[in-house]
């Protein structure tokens, strides 16, 4: 009997989460004897509460390409965390519902650790309440912190911005230096793992090149020492170029950025800030600060071939994966070599990614803690390879059309939680 | 007579800087028999007073062609103003004696307003004492404030980064807007004049989209006005996009800034955090706050192929122009026709365009003060047209070589003075 399925895209945003959209439709429409009609949720796991869904099935196949050239979501994404269904089962009751009542066969979770933990609590709910539902992870997180992955979708391209950004800001200051600025400070997102901060690293292509020093979030900070780094680095080289990890934290074990906000306990941003002031009252230094934020997520323009090809690949196995009937997994990317690089996707239960935290490995951090090793930069640069150019119309990237028809809503109205 | 010629980069780079200085090498090379020797400054005109030269005649053509994908400037610039020769001639005297010693008839200046008041003094200086100088202008400006002129050689490509940045986090926002942030902050340079800022609007491509708010510093903001905006956009759209140029001023004058520095009176940044801490405080909305910086003028990778062209074209006709004869004269980029955009450069008086400073014409300002007009973004669009990828190397862009080989000093010592 066909089923129907549905997509959703969680958490933060990537510049190739529509990569794997686009992966996922493609796939889903190879079988239209086995899958119906293909939904996806709008914004996010909330929006598919109220039971807000696009029907995708008939999109022509040129909106499916524009969504590989479209950073953000473009189905719209959204941070939620679900409670334990022991807890609170009321989310859990509603999806059960929404999933018969539109006859889901297949629930495409797309997103980081907190979604695939998401995606497992619903499809043990679902099983035990006897809904056959093939509940398929589908990994994102430029922080690419998921465990039992070699490298997350988003990564590649967030490295490859950092490092391009590094290389490029680095050729300013070393033409300004003389007479100019002293110090560039570039923070970038990470709140716990350093894997964007390192990627900085990899635009480091010989001793003297930028960037200097790394900050680590895995490494607490001491501020005198880098005080003292940055000091002899403009006394050596004449100018220093520190990124900083938004997550960084000073020896005492607090953020650097003291800006405490609402969102998931901390609203971050402000590291290099609270370093510049530093920088400028102990060192006099002129300095240039850096915050790419949101620049570095959504900088499609600057997409990773490979970041791309990962995207792709892991929104079409999750749908081989519902079609084999597998449940609770996830396609993983296994590494089999660095040089030339080569891969696979495997699956992985959810609950073995779920919540999971993967950190920079010591030993990918150079023994100074400022650095990277070279064992990160072997890592690390296959997965900025390749320039996965937009199409442009008119100087600037061609926006992917929106504007999906809406599915019927077939349930009670409902009234979100918290 | 055989002379020989010095080029020299002032001020800070571009992306598009050392594509003038292969237009102007080039052009130069195409006349051996009236230019010997082709120097390039070492950092600016302060490296040049140190006699810091070096000798690019031979140069392979191969290193050339990678100076055109180079950000930074490739021979180091400096920020240095020269005091009046009247006052104070020693630099002057020191310049005529290297020019005399190093057989220099051709001085070519790469920079913006101040280096055009610098060039046309020097080649004052040097008339006055009978030395035949063709001192050319090479215009170069991200600010576009330079008089007389379309627009500046590396306004394009800045243009084209801030256009894309706002574009593709405008969709990431877009996606993450109903459950998350609600307000994105974007910061551009510009201290004086908004045509960075403006650029952003070429992002706006139907009424909805963003950038919502521009602020422009040459419109006092009324930070209350501001937040009523910011509040019916996100009551309206769901989010606001803000660009906010660095520079900006609030209805008393002063930078929204309050970060006071050392060089040049003011060392701007943080008019986007000032903001975001009332955005936090009055309307406490999640937001997230970009500080482009150094990326937006160092991001060659996202050059605009006309900007690039311009760059050429000003560092060749600058070498025509020292061939005829003239003195004390900048080319000039003069707009035939926007659609389609057509251009040629032309000679322009030195004195004409000395520190002059050109800002946004106040019917490029939307009669809401925060928005482009339709007048804007038709002079703006065909400067971010077509994409000048540089070339990558192992994931990312191709770094120029550098060392150059050191001209032999001939004078004495000297010493920097300040």
């Amino acid at each position: 009997m066909k089923k129907n399925l549905i997509y959703v895209q969680s958490g933060g945003v990537s510049s190739v989460i529509n990569v794997s959209a686009a992966g996922v439709i493609e796939a889903a429409r190879e079988h239209p004897t086995k899958i119906d009609r293909i939904y996806a949720a709008a914004y996010g796991i909330k929006g598919l509460l109220n039971e807000e869904m696009y029907d995708i099935t008939d999109e022509p196949q040129d909106k499916i390409d524009e969504m590989k050239h479209a950073p953000g979501g473009i189905f719209g994404s959204c941070r939620h965390r679900m409670s334990s269904p022991k807890k609170d089962d009321r989310e859990y009751r509603r999806l059960l519902a929404l999933f018969k009542a539109h006859n889901i066969g297949y629930f495409l979770y797309n997103g980081g650790g907190g979604s695939m933990d998401a995606a497992n609590k619903i499809a043990d709910y679902c099983g035990r309440h006897h809904l056959a539902l093939c509940c398929i992870g589908v990994p994102k997180t430029i922080d690419n912190d998921l465990a039992h992955m070699d490298n997350c979708p988003g990564y590649g391209s967030v490295a490859k911005f950092t490092a391009v950004s590094t290389l490029e800001a680095g050729q300013d200051i070393a033409a300004m230096f003389s007479s100019s600025t002293k110090v560039l400070l570039m923070e970038v997102m990470g709140r716990h793992a350093g894997w964007i901060a390192a990627a900085a690293g990899l635009a480091r292509q010989h001793a003297k090149a930028p960037p200097h020093l790394i900050i680590f979030p895995e490494i607490p900070l001491n501020k005198m020492e880098l005080l003292d780094k940055i000091r002899e680095h403009v006394g050596r080289i004449g100018y220093c170029v520190v990124i900083v990890a938004e997550g960084a934290r000073g020896a005492d074990g607090d953020y650097l950025s003291a800006d405490r906000g609402k969102f998931g306990g901390t609203e971050l941003g402000g590291a290099a800030s609270v370093l510049a002031v530093l920088i400028k009252q102990l060192l006099g230094y002129k300095y240039h600060c850096v915050v790419a934020d949101y620049l570095q997520r959504s900088a499609r323009h600057l997409s990773s071939q490979v970041d791309c090809d990962h995207a792709y690949a892991v929104g079409k196995a999750a749908v081989a994966y519902a079609l084999q009937g597998k449940r609770s997994v996830m396609p993983s990317i296994v590494r089999i070599s660095s040089s030339p690089y080569r891969w696979r996707t495997e699956p992985v239960a959810l609950n073995q990614v779920a919540n999971s935290e993967r950190f920079l490995p010591a030993h990918y951090i150079g023994e100074d803690k400022y650095t990277i090793s070279e064992a990160a930069r072997e890592h690390i640069l296959p997965l900025i390879q390749g320039e996965a150019h937009p199409p442009y119309k008119d100087g600037l990237p061609l926006v992917a059309r929106r504007g999906f028809r809406r599915a019927a809503k077939k349930l009670p109205d409902w009234q979100q939680i918290s």
